[in-house]
């Protein structure tokens, strides 16, 4: 099995479970924090490691554009580029290339596009997204999807997720044939399965590997040089737009095709919440209960909680980061907007009931003051408390799912006490 | 004695010395971070803390325009309110008011200028900087000088040290009058000065001080509630342009005034180094040995090696941090632009010979991708190691006065090993 997942515990459709990667356990429902660029904006990684993150995300067109995949794979794969030794997860492209490139055509082959740095044409095709993500070497990686406009017509959302599912099958097709040259698979596993048959287990491996990453004066962050021999896992994902029906269809058809974990893709893009929920609650009776299920691209403190109480194992939103940059902060007291003049005199911290470094130690008339002076400390310290916030939320769901009960959380609000 | 300083070893003309203020020792030489309105841009407090800062700068100009100074006052003071324990030194805001302001009119009263935030009139005298000084809370106060225009002819520099010597003259008035009256002295020294004849020692004054300023959900930092009971000092500014007898007369007329500490200011303004060092030179012939010498807005790493050899206790500039968000770093190998394309695929770190949070995780070829693709995260990088190279090269100078020799540090460059 390519992504040991175990369900540690369940209340009611939520569980509490862990994933296996080759850079360490996820306890799921997790947050993944997103690192668009090979950074989570403005947050470095030890702070991210004390933080609590376990898996972050990277952006397959963003690094593919820049600073290349090629480039990152020289560099030993992303987890060593950006020095990040937990999990990864990257997406296909796909969503980018749809919200940020210009001139974009879809085709059955793939997408082709201009980039929105400099205007230079490219195709994603689902086996160019394959070898990009390996190249990067992401412990999950993502089917290529097209991401739809919405809304849309019935028809228009059948015939984007036949193709969609068609590319999920040549997505599978070219990652198993290729996801042990990924930058650390080709090492590890290669060994361990191949060159190396008399190997006795992770020591022998793992103390091998450090002798063959060695470069001189080369940075060797501390963790870095132990991943488990274990190869990367592909994702697939489900569409359907907004049609309970195809969604199901999609689900179904995806789950035939048989990946270690399947995300829900093409939600939040202006549908009601409602209609939302309605959507992964339909896409969630499909999917198998022993394997990972990610809802993408979500949510609101209050949503994702939602969602894991649902039974929804992941999540990724560019939110917590993307607001902490324009002064909101989410609070066990609701949203506050920190360049609010009410805050100027304000003695305490973002919110009184966080432990995190930032409201242990800062004001919100500091915070204030940062974000009005636009001083780029204000970014760091706005997205930390962020993080903290959805990383703690979540690990207070997953506490409740221990205990059996998540009634508290979802009726309370989140509380973080 | 207000600023008690004291001469642990020396090495020829150099000294290494301790200051003690009331939060904290400062050991010198010292170099001082730059914390223009509140904060060392892009560095978060505990960072500076890891990294050794011992004092750190704070900008008069910026912070009465904006959050104004009486907001600060009203925080608890500058240390509190940026929760800062340790010690704080700040400028007068002359010489903002001569580089940033709009419309400056310096008459003998004092500058009116413009703000370049609004364009909204202010006024400047040597009583209005003491005031604002005091209310911020700075544990070392810089009389209030006039920056001149640099070149300049000698009857201007004569008449503008004049007016100097008499706004030094005036700071120190009104600043002896009104210097416990800052936030954190008004308490402190009021109570164990006055109202409390009868107390004990640090200890029974230290507790009283934490009941003072709780406030219902406060952030109280950890060290933030116990600073020792001394008041702030006032330090003279020798000024003169780049005219070797004026700056021994200032200097000679300011030591009449006496402060219990001597900057030397208006150079490092467009002059050749070797003038700045004869400058530095004249006028330290003059200032007392026993008290602590600072030059203002120096310097490249290797001034301020120089300067220290020549008897400089202290110094600050915004180089470090400023040149960080620029994508200069200042290396044991010299200074790099990590923009530059042959880092594209360095895996080496930022320099072979710092051991900072940076250069011990990060490459340079990460650093460049931070940089070329204007990620937050680079300017914080980039200034973490710039501030370490910059901190760690006064360590080494200070190690090397204890030894007695400055001859290695002096001949081979900076060594950080």
């Amino acid at each position: 099995m390519t992504l040991p997942f175990k369900i540690q515990a369940d209340a009611g459709p939520a569980r509490q479970a862990r994933i296996h990667t080759a850079h360490g356990d996820v306890e799921t429902p997790a947050f993944m924090p997103v690192g668009t660029a090979g950074t989570v904006k403005a947050v470095p990684q030890d702070i991210l490691e004390d933080l609590g993150a376990q898996i972050i995300l990277g952006n397959t067109y963003h690094l593919y554009l820049r600073p290349g995949h090629e480039l990152v794979r020289k560099m030993g794969g992303l987890h060593k580029f950006m020095s990040w030794e937990r999990a990864l997860l990257t997406d296909s492209g796909g969503f980018q290339v749809f919200s940020l490139s210009e001139l974009r055509k879809v085709k059955e082959e793939g997408v082709s596009f201009r980039s929105h740095l400099d205007g230079t044409s490219h195709l994603f095709t689902p086996e160019r997204s394959m070898e990009i993500q390996i190249a990067l070497g992401a412990d999950i990686v993502m089917a290529f999807d097209e991401c739809m406009e919405h809304p849309a017509e019935r028809e228009r959302a059948r015939a984007s997720m036949e193709m969609t599912l068609r590319w999920a099958k040549r997505s599978k097709d070219y990652f198993e044939a290729h996801k042990h040259e990924c930058p650390w698979g080709d090492r590890v596993i290669g060994r361990s399965e191949n060159q190396n048959p008399n190997h006795k287990g992770h020591e022998g491996t793992q103390k091998e590997r450090i002798v063959d990453n060695a470069q001189p004066r080369a940075v060797v962050p501390r963790e870095l040089a132990t991943p488990l021999p274990r190869p990367p896992a592909l994702f697939g994902i489900v569409q359907g737009g907004m049609y309970a029906d195809l969604r199901r269809e999609s689900a179904e058809r995806t789950v035939e095709l048989d990946f270690p974990g399947y995300a829900i893709g093409g939600l939040s893009v202006g549908e009601s919440r409602a209609k939302t929920m309605d959507m992964i609650a339909a896409v969630l009776e499909i999917l198998p209960k022993d394997k990972p299920r990610y809802v993408m691209g979500v949510g609101y403190p209050e949503e994702i909680v939602q969602y894991a109480a649902m039974g929804v194992d992941m999540m990724d939103c560019v939110l917590p980061t993307r607001a902490a940059r324009h002064g909101l902060l989410f609070t066990s007291e609701g949203r506050i907007n920190i360049k609010n003049a009410r805050y100027a005199q304000d003695q305490g911290p973002a919110d009184p009931k966080c432990a995190c470094r930032v409201c242990s130690r800062y004001t919100r008339a500091y915070l204030r003051h940062l974000f009005v002076s636009a001083e780029p400390l204000a970014g760091v310290l706005n997205t930390v408390h962020n993080l903290a916030f959805y990383l703690d939320t979540m690990r207070s769901v997953r506490h409740a799912i221990t205990l059996g009960d998540l009634s508290g959380i979802l009726s309370g609000g989140v509380s973080l006490t």
